[in-house]
């Protein structure tokens, strides 16, 4: 495609978005990308840094020039030049951020303090500010000459002398206002702000709870330090899901910003390979507990035939009731008095969907297997009795399992998706094994 | 709380925030919540409908008299009352679209033609445009009219003197340009659009993809007839990945508002018993294969302790494909020519982990094995080779199941996240088992 020169390169980029552009560099070889990378003017450099994946972008920096490096670092926003940063080997970025200007050196260093997860590791420091004792006039006059290093001019935040906020504007209130009001009569109270120091994901479900543009971000004092804007609360909520999403099948590691294609075999292998080998080794003692009845399935094979049944029930129910209550933790729905809330109420769908399964199968016995239980000789309503019970007990006690774990694993502030469904399985497997011989043991009495 | 009169209730209103309002009315039993709603100005009974769950709208808005729902979806935005009149039954839609003012109305019953999830049906229609040919000063004072009824004036867009979207503009460019310039000189060109059909969940990810604040909404003929916002994209990606991960799980049905609290038990019931119930007869299969290689079983019972774990590495590792591949999908990383990329390397991943599993279990099976081998009389050698290689085929053909079923859902146009990893765990249980006892029967010649 862009083979050529100058020219021809910045001729296609001139019709093609950024976001576009950067999907397109990174899914090319890497010749064609020192190619392009030759060609590029410092804006489209930057551009092209902000919309990279986190994986591409140290190579792409380090592979333009000190002087070109600096052009680029010192065009990103605050927050995109720290999201790139923090992708970069610790001296690496000591060198770049020596490159910057005095003033960027310094907000970018501070910025970099802040855990890269925090809401102070996300936010820009470029949004605007006016004090609530300047007239409309004068806050026009102070947004018109700092505008163009604002992120944006949507919401502007109003603040007290000592640097506190106290509320919101909207440029519109100021564009179409009477030049000689004060501020202070203007302002809307009321913004919602987060603490620098509090997660990434607690300021993206306050702006997706209040519908809000940006979210300000405020230090110890309630000074206003940052905003964190939508388009961060998308990503951030993106990843939260994905890494949910993965976790619960049982696919460890960070998640990366490469897609799918883009991440090599090897390291969908990595991220998998060790829960498989965990499971299957944990899986053995399934094996080991089928082995121990072996005598019990001998004296009555038919048993077989509702095993992996009962034994699956266990891990479907357990694998819903995590996924709904890991949901409902991510989503931010379930407070800490709840815990006892929700296990009370997985128990009580958990014995409605196992009094159905067990009614279910009861019927299923009593009809289709009256030879089959004379054949091995053995009770067809103990026979019954025996596979209903063992549904019961195994899909009511999965749930609870399901249900708990990820709340046991919150309350000692391990990250619930990690209990994953796979985990769930495995763990209700070996329960519901012995149930089932146990059951079988008393009312087959073999 | 609120328990006492108009003045108490609107007192206590006053600091809230709308969101958090809603919320807490929506945990209030219905003798509080009618309390409270005899008190409610319109305008807070406007913001109380557009933050309340779906399927507390209904209820809400018929408590209140005809001239306050008139007064309340009057208030509404389009796209919040299109939102919320979604929710109701058709008759009672019918009959308060009816209430509303002429031009309202109209625009109300067009945007309810728009299926639910498409662009169409989420857009909003206040949004800002000004005419190419415009001064800056015709369009300050053209927007200074309108404002008030416009959703966002972040960006304004420019259309020709058809209604064609040509670009976009930023309310600061108006306001900080001078005022005889032309807006054709200052637009932006290339503003990303989509059309009313296309899916919200396209919609989402272009507003995710660009990071903007609000994507134009275009009709056949390209002219703007609405946007979706940064904060629709949110909601749209939140419901889209827990619907992904609710029916990864076997969990049916359509998400609700509701929190996972406030949703009646029945309901959790309802949307989990089918699938755990269509599992379990599913499941029965497994059990005819295991009772039909009762004999092999028989004679070599230590394949019993083998058994669960190789039967489960085929639904993990199933399991993991599935979830990679329907993620990508969702994420729009996937394009319908990647699907055979896709296999290769899911196959190319199967068959590392399943080499490593399989590896790692001759080795413990010959390390610990000897000893019961011998008791069953079968070949140490020959027993851990049974092992080695059902793993091996278990978890390839499972990791290629697990990737396929989604892509070829998705070939059907049916969702690819019906492919439920419960689903393919119970299917490669069945493909386990016929692998592992054909293995046993090639290699130990039962």
């Amino acid at each position: 495609l862009l083979r050529n020169d100058r020219a021809d390169v910045l001729a296609a980029l001139d019709n093609r978005h950024p976001a576009d552009f950067a999907a397109w560099f990174a899914d090319q070889d890497e010749e064609t990308q020192a190619h392009v990378l030759k060609f590029l003017d410092n804006d489209w450099a930057a551009q092209l840094v902000e919309y990279l994946p986190d994986n591409e972008i140290e190579d792409t920096l380090l592979a333009f020039s000190e002087e070109k490096q600096r052009a680029v670092l010192t065009r990103l926003q605050d927050d995109d030049r720290v999201d790139a940063l923090q992708e970069l080997s610790e001296s690496t970025q000591a060198k770049l951020v020596a490159l910057l200007p005095a003033r960027k050196r310094r907000v970018t260093r501070q910025l970099l303090e802040f855990p890269e997860t925090s809401a102070g590791g996300r936010m820009t420091t470029a949004f605007a500010t006016v004090d609530e004792s300047m007239t409309v006039r004068q806050a026009v006059q102070e947004l018109r000459e700092t505008h163009l290093e604002k992120e944006t001019l949507s919401r502007i935040y109003v603040t007290d002398t000592d640097g506190k906020l106290i509320g919101e504007l909207r440029l519109r209130d100021l564009a179409f206002a009477k030049r000689g009001v004060l501020i202070s009569e203007i302002v809307e109270p009321g913004t919602p702000s987060i603490s620098a120091w509090a997660d990434q994901e607690e300021a993206a479900q306050m702006i997706s709870k209040y519908d809000i543009m940006a979210l300000p971000v405020v230090d110890d004092e309630e000074r206003i330090v940052g905003i964190i804007t939508h388009d961060d609360a998308i990503e951030i909520l993106e990843e939260e899901s994905t890494e949910d999403i993965e976790k619960a099948a049982g696919i460890s590691g960070e998640i990366s910003d490469a897609s799918y294609i883009n991440t090599p075999i090897v390291t969908h292998y990595q991220r998998r390979v060790l829960w498989v080998l965990g499971l299957a080794f944990t899986g053995l003692l399934s094996g080991y507990v089928l082995m121990s009845f072996q005598e019990v399935l001998d004296n009555a094979f038919l048993l077989a035939l509702y095993m992996p049944m009962i034994v699956a029930a266990g891990g479907n129910t357990g694998g819903q009731a995590a996924t709904m209550v890991i949901r409902s933790l991510s989503l931010g729905e379930l407070q800490s008095r709840s815990t006892l809330t929700v296990i009370f109420r997985e128990l009580g769908v958990g014995l409605l969907v196992g009094t159905t399964v067990a009614i279910a199968m009861i019927v299923e016995i009593l009809i289709f297997q009256p030879e089959a239980a004379a054949d091995s000789q053995i009770g067809l309503p103990h026979f019954a009795l025996t596979v209903g019970c063992s549904l019961l007990l195994q899909i009511t006690s999965s749930t609870f399992i399901g249900a708990a774990l990820p709340l046991v694993a919150k309350s000692l502030r391990l990250d619930p998706a990690v209990i994953a469904s796979p985990a769930i399985t495995t763990l209700v497997d070996v329960s519901g094994l012995l149930i089932y011989f146990t059951f079988a043991r008393l009312f087959l009495g073999i």
